[in-house]
């Protein structure tokens, strides 16, 4: 690396001179047009209390939830610590992308759990975390009882777009979850119902921060009263997977995190946020007073032409060389 | 260059799987938002007969352009080849960047001398080539009194952008003018009014194919009876300038020319084209049956933030590398 005239670092510099380095507020939804200027742009928003009005927010709690739900059975990711879909240290194996074990439960019986680790203060603190975050539009299926209380899409994300929404997800859970920094190749609008969301954004350019490793998937498996990490069959299959947290920013670093400008936001009860497609989210939650964290979100199918996606792809590619080449770049 | 794995062909080569290899083409005007589409995509399109009702389309001519500016002159760039702002070899020096000589002629002289030249099979072949191309708002300014023949902006993209145009331009000539590849920091709408333009356009991805130079600047000044190209003076200063015509691949080529995808796309009087900000165009034209051809542009300031101009630039700095990095990439 040649300081200023390495290509990664010019390009960490000029982004982050151009661009702002918090998360705008908006008054009020934006128009399509409004909105599509800050698709073009790759550029998030907040808007505080955009969906207060919606049903969701002024009825939902735990009563409610509990009432209209208690005859079903629901998706349900355990892990020992929260650490659905992240990287993770296998005693054997070194890090390896961790999924969660996945079973059904009454959904009395999940809320019920979900609720007590939080608030009880006798609940044993090295129990299981348990947190409904199935990504398979389960608003339209697993809680299709709950849909008519929330927007049956965004208006202004499905008129810009010119596209209705891919998936639909609601997300029930405590503060023992969390989501590691990864990236979606979705346009995302991100709805807070119940406590709040603290999310860490950072920008597509920022890839070469964010210290991307392979890792072999491994999943949870329940045996007896314990959860065991075990390897995926597929000995050849990796995930690419980012390994440094920018709440962790001298640990797992590249030479670039450096100059990473992480942005912050917390979402409240009935704030909308606007998360582009390809930008790094790292995210962690706290409870309502009841001891609930509930959130929707909307994806839109991202648009693969134009300068976004190949951009990406670029700068991993450049990264990736520079690793692989003695004398960097 | 390790084939696939080398980053930049492999840009090349994702770019042009997943955008179009033609100019769309588009029935009408394209409503703000729809336009906006386009602008996110980065993505050019034609509106044949967009601009048809237009009474500069409808009432310029020869003659009426004669009369209604009989009475002044205007700027006009003049050079021996047609070879205004192009990468020209200079007998001591190489290439260089040759602009114009620039002289205040009476309108009428400039136009019977555009109208000779094309239409006259007595002119002398060699004589100079003359063309009003002051691309400095000169529609608003040394042409006013036909500004009121062509829309005062181009509503879906003021609308759009949000934004008034920076520049409208007139551009007067014949075919013996072209305009060599560039790329211009602007949103740009194009509108011919007589004869055609051939362009032959190529996204900002292309960077690597273009085999951009530093060249040192020379501006053609009028020596008695000849055109003679001088430096300028200042020896110390470059211009960033294409040295590969699309047109002549095997001339300059860079080892990515030919991944280069030129599309190509030519404009009849009232068609309007929408060239997106940073690509790369080179402009060719033949005339209407009176020997002339003439055509408006409307250039809006790009956005700055957002991921084009960063992916252009680190496109552009990776390429540099790799040109100076003994073992490529």
């Amino acid at each position: 690396m040649t300081g200023g005239r390495d290509p990664i670092c010019e390009l960490l510099t000029t982004y982050a001179e151009l661009n702002s380095q918090i998360v705008e507020e908006l008054e009020g939804e934006p128009s399509p047009l409004e909105f599509m200027r800050y698709v073009a742009r790759n550029s998030p928003f907040v808007v505080r209390g955009g969906a207060a009005s919606w049903a969701a927010c002024q009825a939902w709690d735990a009563c409610y939830l509990q009432d209209l739900l208690s005859e079903q059975t629901v998706n349900v990711a355990v892990t020992p610590l929260g650490n659905a879909d992240s990287c993770t240290e296998h005693s054997d194996y070194g890090l390896v992308f961790a999924k969660p074990w996945e079973e059904d439960q009454p959904f009395s019986d999940f809320l019920q759990y979900v609720i007590r680790q939080e608030t009880d203060p006798s609940f044993p603190p090295d129990s299981e975390v348990r947190y409904a975050q199935t990504q398979n539009d389960n608003l339209r299926h697993e809680y299709i009882s709950l849909f008519s209380q929330v927007q049956r899409d965004i208006p202004f994300a499905r008129i810009a777009l010119d596209r209705e929404p891919d998936a639909i997800n609601l997300w029930i859970g405590n503060s023992r979850s969390h989501t590691a920094l990864h990236k979606d190749n979705y346009e995302n609008v991100y709805v807070q119902i119940l406590g709040q969301k603290n999310f860490v954004l950072m920008p597509p350019a920022c890839q070469p921060c964010v210290n991307e490793q392979l890792l072999k998937p491994a999943t949870y498996r329940r045996v007896g009263s314990s959860l065991e990490l075990e390897l995926d069959d597929n000995a050849n299959s990796f995930v690419p997977f980012a390994t440094w947290d920018p709440d962790k920013p001298n640990e797992n670093a590249t030479e670039y995190s450096v100059l990473a400008r992480p942005v912050r936001v917390t979402l409240e009860p009935g704030d909308m946020l606007y998360l582009p497609a390809m930008w790094y989210h790292k995210v962690s939650q706290s409870c309502s007073g009841e001891g609930i964290c509930v959130a929707v979100n909307y994806w839109y199918d991202m648009e693969f032409s134009g300068p976004l996606y190949p951009f990406g792809e670029f700068v991993r590619s450049v990264y990736m060389k520079s690793t692989t080449t003695p004398n960097g770049l």
